[in-house]
């Protein structure tokens, strides 16, 4: 049995990380923290949650946490590499869901979030939590950066191809869109119901954060710069993310034998049929990615579609199953849901 | 080992079984039929469902159904009361998820249904499969008439006032609220998204076939004649049911203690504390009905709030439900479900 | 030419206030204030109005003000008292569209509204601006408290029936629904979408401050106390209304003819005919209130179904129209839009 | 006046055409015609329309279509070809809303769209009713053909760069996304609100019907062969269009300047500020096109961001425009409508 802890688990990652981890056979969260609720029973807070916990949400600096195998970050951004270095020198391992250890570069993470890192000595050793690119190191990992919502469907639509040279790196857009829920449990004016209910917008274009993010990881696929437009739109949907990604091939290639054959083996990644659309209604509350890929017309130019639940493959899911790569559990272990349909 | 059998596994009804049905540890779904869709890959009619089942669709006549230990009905009204008997006379048990077996008398079930009862000599011996009102004779049960989405949660609000005697049988309005999908996967034009979203409306105050159903339960529990007046609306989202339930109390009572006692075993009952108000999102997705019971300004009339998923509770859940107990398991096997949220 | 302005124009009202106002052909808007906006271009913080309006948020002292013929608050409840009466002395007509007017005892407005009324000499003095009530004294009117959206629905539903005497006025219920803008443009967790969406919940059940504005205006009409239930619930839809009421017929009466008499002169309520359901879509961005009328079982139970569009006949509207009685225009002027369906 | 039938107006696009056009001032709609729906009153079928028009459906051969000076066609493909031919004979203007006299080439229009054209002598002839593109000739037309919704914005989205030469047409890319509405009020599963609610899909992107239509219209204006991938998507609202449109600059360019000269003296094209993102719901129900350009981190790929209403400026409205240009009215007569927001 794994004892886990929470810190900041009253935002959407933390409440699917509870509901998620209520159904897994080896894990027992044994302290959830929060600076405001703190002495709140967490059922309360959460009705959802009524009769599946019975725990209450206790301070930050709760001593707790020291005693468990593992701890998950669902803190705002600049939280985790406050408190993360006490914690691995207890040697409590770390599941970090917000971008704190991202990326690799302390002076590009200033630019983006706005403030030094507060231990840039851990940035190379943190490792970046997508299982489908970096299972192995993973397994050993202390720190893991649990990545973005867009970046895992961007990437896993990417990967195949980057990795085979298929495409032209200078090439890459990603018109990524996602549901409400993936801009948090936040009160701001845009996040209301009657101001994005029946209605679509981008946002974004001129610099989202997640594009140094998904940037580091195709270089490091493609081997050399690439140049990816990223644009990012707003569905008026709670759960839900779809990339839609154009690249053009290097030369005439299977793409749809390329993805099959590069994802035969992974339990979370559903390569379609060719002719297909995925929806993310059919991923809904499960940690699959699921992809399709067109050459419209037959040409040159290469459409992925690839849709997770931005709150599952996007966050809590691929959080726990990197946690069972962490320690030596099945990857799909507590993780074989059913899509909630309609 | 159960092996189950689904009749018309192609609407809402019926994937929601093979969703619940496909993580009950103790079930094996070895057959569904569908006259549309027979020979075609049930993960390829439900994208939804790729990855968790094998399954095709056979014929409606297809002879390994009564090689099953139960077979769920999810068709059409009118339906099930053709191929039932020959079940049941080959011993299989069959749980009905239409209206045939719902309505005692036969005439009455013509009347509302505009055609003749084709085995109404098979009504005495079906049992209505609310499991709070009748648990002790579904667990001896061959043939289980599963209740409609609206009586499940009318019937639960109004079950332990009725069973007091502690409100007055002539005064109950039910203002009740449904999902889309409560009106099934069916091609009619109020039921496309154009048409339903942005708006509300009311339907059916003037006759609605489950008012007979829920009359027959309540009379039942009130030992005499009720006037309920039934109020169906459409609620521009996919799931949830929540009905509003208005009545007068005979004399002073303590409603809360009432509820909390009458349900205090319930599983799959949950009554709020005082001043609560249930959301139907809390359920998403779980067998749960959520009660809460307000007394306005501490006055003689009581107001029920209850919330159910019209597919689970109202639907496949109970279904599942009344399996359990028919076959003995306990009654929470495989439908311990934490809600979707948000 | 009317020359106007608008107090707080940052909220929905006050823009539906600036969406019908810039169609009125014989309105002009001058002013409009906002403490946290002034400065500021109307079009550019609501996008919605570009080309529309070349207006700038002034200070809430703004001088101009007391040169308008007619000043609109859409301010916060307690905020247009403090400033409406130097207005009405300097011979400004006021149009409120908040609650500061609306209940004729003051005691009872400081007990549902948390603080004393700072000049309750103007209560008696201010008009309920429900035209199909109050329409000969809304013409001489220098002060018009706008009435709440709920009331708006309610009192029309129940007015016929107890203008005539028709029903039991000990039996009054309201089951109402209102999509999210009727909650306002405020930063509260509820009113996030993905708390909203896919999602219906009562809330206020214990007691709403629309209870006592009702019950005011239903006992003038009854000429006698009233015993209302008001039970509000959260569709998840951004504009529409829809009150289904309940009361006991006193005795047999065509209640189907009493609503097409009463209204029969009415621009903005319109009876639908026997056995209709409205929908609010139906009424979507107009200033109508449309009424059906049910007995269900032809039984001394009658059913009335109300809808408006909260932001339009349920305040900017329904606050025109006050305008255009108070300056002698035609009372539908600036306001005979078609509904936007779907 | 205007004297103006309308065949098929039963569907979104004939609603829309009846909601704007009884409100514009020199019109009359005299006749509207459809084959199911003969004999019953239009404020019946569309209860949105009550009190807002008399007319009755007539037959579709119904002769007063004759005596109209305009007759709009808001038929399902192929049918405004059959009828087209013997109303301009009669010196009947015809605006067609289908796809019928999109295509210049006809064999072209026969591979989309599945049978012989049936007047190919009438294409050449027939004016591409895209304004901003084509006003000159409009004015002259007897035949307009009105732009699908998809090639309304992509086009304007895509016009000023095409135009000055400033991109390179090998590098088209627009990813684009409707509300349900776009699919029409037809019945089939996809357009469910069940099925299309809470979710997000592509389709077409191996090819659809708007994809010559836009590709002839850009060829024209870039004097040579474009290379255009466009993947539209289904968004879960009724209104809305949003079309996010890739391509790469040929030389540095002040692409926020091409666009804003470009479009300085249009009604209806309105460019945002440097830095904007255009939502949908800010054109709602009105015929604006609103446009943002974007050059993420100032390099050679340019984003431009187009939306507009799919049933105003994407059909009705720009119908009702092109109307205004044939009959010598000013261009915005009609049609200087807020939007509805939110």
């Amino acid at each position: 049995m794994i004892h886990a802890g929470i810190i900041g688990a009253t935002g959407y990652t933390g409440l699917e990380l509870l509901r998620l981890g209520s159904a897994h056979p080896d894990l027992t969260i044994n302290v959830v923290t929060s600076r405001s609720e703190q002495g709140r029973a967490v059922q309360e807070f959460f009705p959802a949650l009524r009769g599946h916990t019975d725990l209450a949400f206790s301070a930050p600096d709760d001593k707790s946490l020291f005693e468990c195998d593992v701890v998950f970050f669902a803190t705002p951004n600049g939280s985790a590499m406050q408190k993360a270095p006490e914690l691995l020198e207890a040697g409590v391992k770390v599941i970090d869901l917000s971008a704190d250890f991202r990326l690799k570069d302390a002076s590009e993470w200033k630019t983006w979030y706005g403030q030094d890192h507060a231990c840039p000595g851990l940035l190379p050793g943190a490792v970046y939590g997508l299982p489908e690119l970096n299972r192995g190191v993973i397994r050993n990992a202390e720190l893991v950066a649990n990545p973005g919502c867009y970046p895992t469907a961007v990437i896993l639509g990417l990967l195949p191809l980057l990795r085979a040279q298929a495409v032209d790196a200078g090439s890459l857009i990603a018109d990524a869109k996602s549901g409400a829920s993936g801009a948090g449990r936040k009160l701001e004016m845009s996040n209301l119901f009657s101001e994005a209910a029946e209605s679509f917008k981008a946002y974004g274009v001129a610099g989202h954060r997640h594009l140094p993010e998904i940037r580091q990881a195709l270089e490091a696929l493609a081997g050399q710069p690439v140049d990816l437009t990223f644009a990012p739109h707003l569905v008026p949907m709670i759960r839900g993310l779809h990339a839609s990604i154009y690249a053009i091939l290097s030369a005439d290639t299977d793409v749809q034998s390329l993805f099959e054959q590069c994802y035969a083996d992974e339990p979370f990644v559903d390569v379609l049929p060719p002719g297909s659309y995925p929806d993310t209604r059919g991923v809904r509350g499960t940690n699959l990615c699921r992809i399709a890929v067109h050459r419209p017309g037959g040409g040159r130019r290469v459409v992925v579609l690839s849709v997770i639940d931005n709150l599952v493959k996007g966050a809590a899911g691929q959080a726990l199953q990197n946690m069972n790569l962490m320690f030596g559990l099945p990857e799909t272990r507590g993780l074989t849901l059913t899509a909630l349909s309609p």
